[in-house]
């Protein structure tokens, strides 16, 4: 089941079969919090620039992070033996994650779209059309925390 | 000093003094590490492509997010009080690393030149031409590793 899931979202969104790598559990855990982790200092710039002076190089440099992140394939690191705390790395998702195949890929699926656009509108350099779709994006991450991380 | 480092490195790309984010040493450690141990996923994802079954758009989903991550300004990552191990976070950078600015500079942009052609390298879809790149690319983070990171 586990497989299925890595393979359903790591064929979503390109649509076709990727090179794999061979990663051990730990390793998978590792790389995806290092994703989500690096999506958040990214998401607080962001946050910091509609606060506080708006600098439109930074805050499309940080929507690109955020967009290439989303598109990277991150279901790869969700595989077989990740359910759970490896080989010192802890693991925040719950066991559903990898049951509830569907509602995996709708939220996955909205939250590359929500990214998407955000990397769209922060181009423009419109803060308060930036500010809409910060909120938008800030919710589609937080529509799968609620779900599938516990805390 | 490691201000100093840190407002050049956030400056050099740009060219613009951009909105700050109030991080702890551990917060901006966490990041840092973060964001290069992301970045080495997606590059070995390359690899696996350049070894294995070529894949276009893996490799370029991958290489966007070794663009992203490179052009983030992570230099605001090594503010004062990261030259060593803080609040739980360890760092391998070598103290050298905040009195040496010239060199970070270069090696730094050395980098993101490499990071942003491998990008438009990849997008044409051209194998031969993304492993030659890709080298060079490798080359890039092996130089700042050799020079300023510990092991």
């Amino acid at each position: 089941m586990k497989k299925v899931v890595a393979a359903l979202l790591l064929t979503t969104c390109a649509g076709a079969v990727y090179a794999q790598q061979a990663l051990k559990p730990e390793e998978m855990i590792k790389y995806r919090k290092a994703g989500y982790s690096f999506m958040a200092w990214n998401m607080g710039k962001i946050k910091a620039n509609l606060e506080g002076t708006y600098n439109k190089e930074q805050v499309i440099a940080a929507a690109n992070v955020v967009a290439a992140t989303a598109n990277s394939g991150m279901g790869a690191l969700f595989g077989a033996g990740t359910d759970k705390d490896v080989g010192g790395e802890k693991t925040r998702v719950k066991p559903e994650f990898f049951k509830e195949q569907d509602k995996v890929k709708e939220l996955a699926m909205a939250y590359i779209k929500e990214a998407n656009e955000l990397q769209k509108v922060a181009a423009t350099g419109d803060a308060a059309a930036v500010k809409v779709q910060f909120g938008k994006t800030g919710e589609s991450c937080k529509a799968c925390h609620d779900k599938f991380r516990k805390d």
